[in-house]
């Protein structure tokens, strides 16, 4: 294929760019490919794993992660913690933008905490105690011991419909939350289990239900956005099934360092987590950029 | 201001999106950012510089940068001498998408070059050869000693309108390329220097051309686009009267190295390189996913 | 403080260049300041944290990490279920260099899985598997019910002396791991239950031993390598403290997405999980360049 | 090859240290790649040329440089126009170590210049003043037009020996900088010409004797630190003969922006520019920690 310069008639319609973006070369055909990725994924009808990390859900990407589960697109999110933190008071309160360099001596003085340009007010982390105290209570109820995706779902059946987890808990997709103690709500699960000493958060007890996931599609895709435990969790459980036929990732680390944020697709097939004849693409690029540029042709 | 969620109704006009990505968080909100300093820029007639590395003419920008200068966008273009290489064989011949990863001896073998994932087949660079060797030519009749801004304009003269050469010189806006021997051109300058030893490129003959349109100008703006000698001489020339009073920085370098090159917008501003007051805003990803969406709304 | 030039008599001392490498600027400099801060730290009997990712307990690092369990320089450590997958493997099978790029579908074929440039074959996730199924019936043995500090120390108990997990076992250093089911372990864990209906890993069964850390601790310091769930996890846990009184950062990642493993230490100080008057810094690079460097003059 | 760990033996003599480290994976693995190599450039007598960018002049790699060219361990070097400017205002003057960020407006106000770090008083400019005019009057005397490498010679032939331009001169090494105008040295000519119309710097009079180089030499080898137009026409010239025999990169760029910066030592053999058979290495990493690593076996 032959480069193409962009020209300004691509400009008005990026959301039908697809075409254009695939032949402009660098990141800008990555994106492309992407996007032709996820319409066969889409056409094959695989089974889709979402993966973001919980910067993201801070951002305004979280409308996107809404969206496509509004619509189905996906059929599981693993996702870290704090995305849970995130989505939840995000549904009744407002993150304000900041920048990325700032006194951050003065903001902690000021009850303010930063994530890149978007800071948090430390209210927000009180309406949360709030909030999961009343949930972790709904899920004792029912049994001693849940589990991150349980708890996912209790969340979602009391957020708003801004929420990705809203919708997925209206749209029965299971929200995988393998390392769930490292956030805000696993802190109130440490203050709640000193109240209620045998409440127990037992993460093998998502791990069938994921695995059946994997096991049980005819096809699988990833929608890998970031890196950590979040992206490794979806391609370590396709390697059950000899890995993914599709994967986009999406992310901002090189791969140089040998780690597994920066890790491309063709690592993960040496290791079976991608199938040799997978589509496959990584795009490197802050998702806020990237995602929606690849995302808007199929939310249009 | 308040971080708001993307929603699917952002999506088909991203193009007109300056308002939705400043509110959404991380680099979107830098690019909406240099959207709105790009339309300081015009609304004050700032005097405009844009910078841009050569790989970027390899690939789908130059058609933006085309189009930029046949709407005058822009007073003074500062790149690199492979800038000028891919200008003029692209308006002849055709690069091609490759891979990021190939067999590179197997690529050498055939003849074939990669900057990326594009691909420039050497008869380019016969092609090149023999379009500089009239152009030479040609500059050689006038006079003994030229310098980098003549030869840019010397090949928008043969080039077609799909190059940025080509309105360049049609527009008279000035095209400055301080290390041009480092370049195709530059080798041909050496080959062509064996047979006329008289011939020289005189690179201070341009500087005070281009020290005039900073020292002349009410306000001056930089679009800079990557990093490297470009970038920073559009900054330095902007010394001499005190900075820029807009800039907008695109870049996938990093600052902690103290190159000039991951170099923020606000290092810039100890060196009296960007004014104290001025608007200023650094994003970082690649420019062929970053700069469409900046740039849109003013070419649509 | 004036910028020193390294002379040639530096070179043969490095493990005593933290003088020297202070005075060098960029990120020498930075490995510079985490000498001292690391000095601080024990000079304070501050409580310490050390995090890392699995990629680098699958590199050389995996000694250094063991030689300072084994002589108590860190209280606890945070990581990810991969560091536990590699450090038992390693402690009775070999890993191979490789290279960053290779034929990843050959590899796979070959049965190697790759890691950046280090290859692991298959045969060691066999091994893995037999050693798990022993662990996890002596763990079930105890308590239907484990938890990953407890998986950790079990490990740890059927590993050699080049293992940190040994050492961890042998000087009763706590390794928490709140993501542990993210890893081959995790895995053997899922096929474990489906024998074992009743097993268990109750991740909240490690906060109250982790938040005791952090709480009695009279100071605390973070070594935090790497980004990910154990970096969040040691700052977070912190947060309950009101912030590391000492933080060194080494990280590949960048702030300019919003995430959490690109995130400097001052982000952490708008949080409290790194207090207004710590002595802090983060050093850029891969770790196996910048680790020996800065934890030389403790191990020399 | 087999992983190894490093241990507590292996950091006093960090200087020897080029097995272990070529045994311990990611960027360690490249660095100590990166020793053997250039061990290799100078078994074999290979002609080499060395670039870097003008922020690491600033660094205290500066005396690095100068020990190298004292030794006679390079035979050319190719540089930014800025890399002059700092060696010979630092053989009189002192740069300050600050920090990555800094109050920049305030700086500007106080007549500091940062550089990531490290911060140039105005005071070094007002020195560069003097000594250039004092330069370009002697090299005008002898010749109306003079090129880069004359106008480094007769800086170095003025400069301290802690400087590398001083070695160079004495050990006539030549001194290649393309884009010389781009620097307070360039703005001193183009001051310097408004006196003197007829002054020049011919850019094309150093091409002749930096292609005898390349093509007189039965091997070369190039080490290549950081980006830029040092690091292109280092390899650009080179491929007047085919291409480097050795290639070490150190860079913190990434290749997924298709810039030659990032671009590792395998695209070069694509364009010719490094042989099929090289020996080649790219290091990620900051030069001030790889860099020492790197060249210490060779300088103890």
């Amino acid at each position: 294929m032959t480069i193409r310069d962009l020209t300004a008639k691509d400009m008005s319609g990026l959301a039908e760019a697809g075409d254009a973006l695939s032949r402009t070369g660098f990141q800008a055909t990555n994106a492309g490919r992407a996007i032709e990725i996820i319409k066969k994924m889409k056409k094959e009808q695989a089974t889709v794993f979402l993966t973001f990390t919980s910067n993201m859900v801070a951002s305004g990407l979280r409308g996107l992660f809404a969206e496509m589960c509004k619509r189905r697109m996906v059929d599981a999110i693993i996702t870290a913690g704090g995305s849970l933190d995130h989505d939840l008071i995000r549904s009744a309160k407002k993150y304000e933008l900041g920048d990325f360099v700032m006194d951050d001596a003065k903001l902690h003085r000021s009850g303010t905490n930063r994530i890149g340009n978007i800071l948090v007010p430390n209210e927000c982390y009180v309406y949360l105690e709030g909030f999961m105290k009343e949930t972790f209570d709904a899920l004792y109820a029912k049994d001693r011991t849940t589990c991150p995706s349980e708890i996912a779902r209790a969340i979602g059946e009391r957020t708003k419909p801004d929420s990705f987890l809203h919708w997925c808990a209206k749209r029965e997709i299971p929200v995988f939350c393998p390392g769930i103690t490292d956030s805000a709500i696993g802190l109130q699960a440490y203050f709640y289990k000193q109240r209620r000493r045998d409440f127990a958060i037992d993460v093998t007890k998502d791990m069938s239900r994921l695995a059946q996931l994997s096991l049980n599609a005819s096809k699988t895709g990833g929608i890998v956005l970031g890196g950590g435990i979040s992206k490794h969790h979806a391609i370590g459980v396709n390697l059950l099934r000899g890995g993914f036929e599709y994967a986009v990732y999406v992310t901002t680390s090189s791969p140089w360092d040998g780690s597994l944020s920066g890790a491309r697709t063709n690592e993960g097939i040496s290791w079976g987590k991608i199938k040799e004849s997978a589509n496959h693409v990584t795009v490197d690029g802050d998702a806020t950029l990237a995602f929606p540029l690849i995302i808007a042709p199929f939310l249009k």
